[in-house]
């Protein structure tokens, strides 16, 4: 079955982006390999904030080949091109994860990843922690949340930038 | 110079402690060497709120040849047994890390570290990344906070537990 993966870049202090949204603190690792890591996934979920702040910085579907998701209980698909838009989270993914396909990037923000963590639809958790405390902004998983056990599978070093991969399974 | 060290044990999600204080979540790996940590440090550092907590679940120092010392605007030296209370943060941690001793344990909490981070005089940050994610509790770093770089420094994975010890430099 595909798995939904929640896949981001953190501060160490738990933050996916800065208090404004920035991304300016996220290091681009040479050694990161991105084109690896979206060639394993053909589906993107994104929550309302996360594809409203995509939309402002640059508009359109920012990533060829891959069907988005847009799971929002106020968004209208017909205010939302490139993208389908869905009010029934937990539906749209159940039918997701048994297709046929590559796995589904989960990629934000937290409010999503909460609402599918509640509902046991998640499957993986992979953090790059970016060597920063960021002192505020989008939360990996915003609180009150109830506690998820995790088992670490993966974790490599990047030493030019001391990115630190960590994937985990949701147990 | 003496280091002050930020020396936590953190879920993924950010906290050093659940909503009511727990640690049961903090599982104890065998292979780490929890002595020859505690024999870096000679000194132990704690907000009110996480002195008060320890007194509540056990009383008394816990932490036998080492100094601690409580930060704390609203604590009295004559209501706290076995250890100096201070209200002035900035000058005793500045004048503890130019005496001579081993390094400085800042045990705790968040707003402790929050607030000596914002004094740059904390050098370290290293926490022991737990496989869980709490949805609560007492934030590493509570916000918000000023932005700060660090530079990851030593890197070690428990792969009993799952537990990810990283070690990095305020710079």
């Amino acid at each position: 079955m595909r798995r939904v993966r929640y896949s981001v870049a953190m501060s160490l202090d738990g933050f996916i982006a800065g208090p404004k949204g920035e991304s300016d603190w996220i290091v681009m690792d040479p050694e990161i390999d991105f084109e690896a890591l979206a060639s394993s996934f053909d589906t993107v979920l994104l929550g309302r904030k996360t594809y409203e702040a995509a939309r402002q910085m640059g508009g359109g579907p920012e990533m060829p080949g891959m069907q988005e998701i847009v799971l929002s209980r106020t968004l209208r698909q017909s205010e939302c091109h490139g993208v389908t838009v869905s009010d029934d989270a937990r539906n749209t993914v159940v039918k997701l994860k048994a297709e046929p396909g590559k796995d589904i990037w989960l990629f934000g923000g937290g409010s999503l990843f909460q609402s599918l963590l509640g509902m046991s639809l998640v499957d993986t958790v992979e953090v790059a922690i970016v060597p920063v405390l960021l002192g505020g902004g989008v939360r990996l998983l915003p609180d009150p949340a109830e506690r998820a056990q995790l088992k670490l599978t993966k974790h490599r070093v990047y030493a030019k930038t001391g990115t630190v991969a960590l994937e985990y399974d949701v147990t």
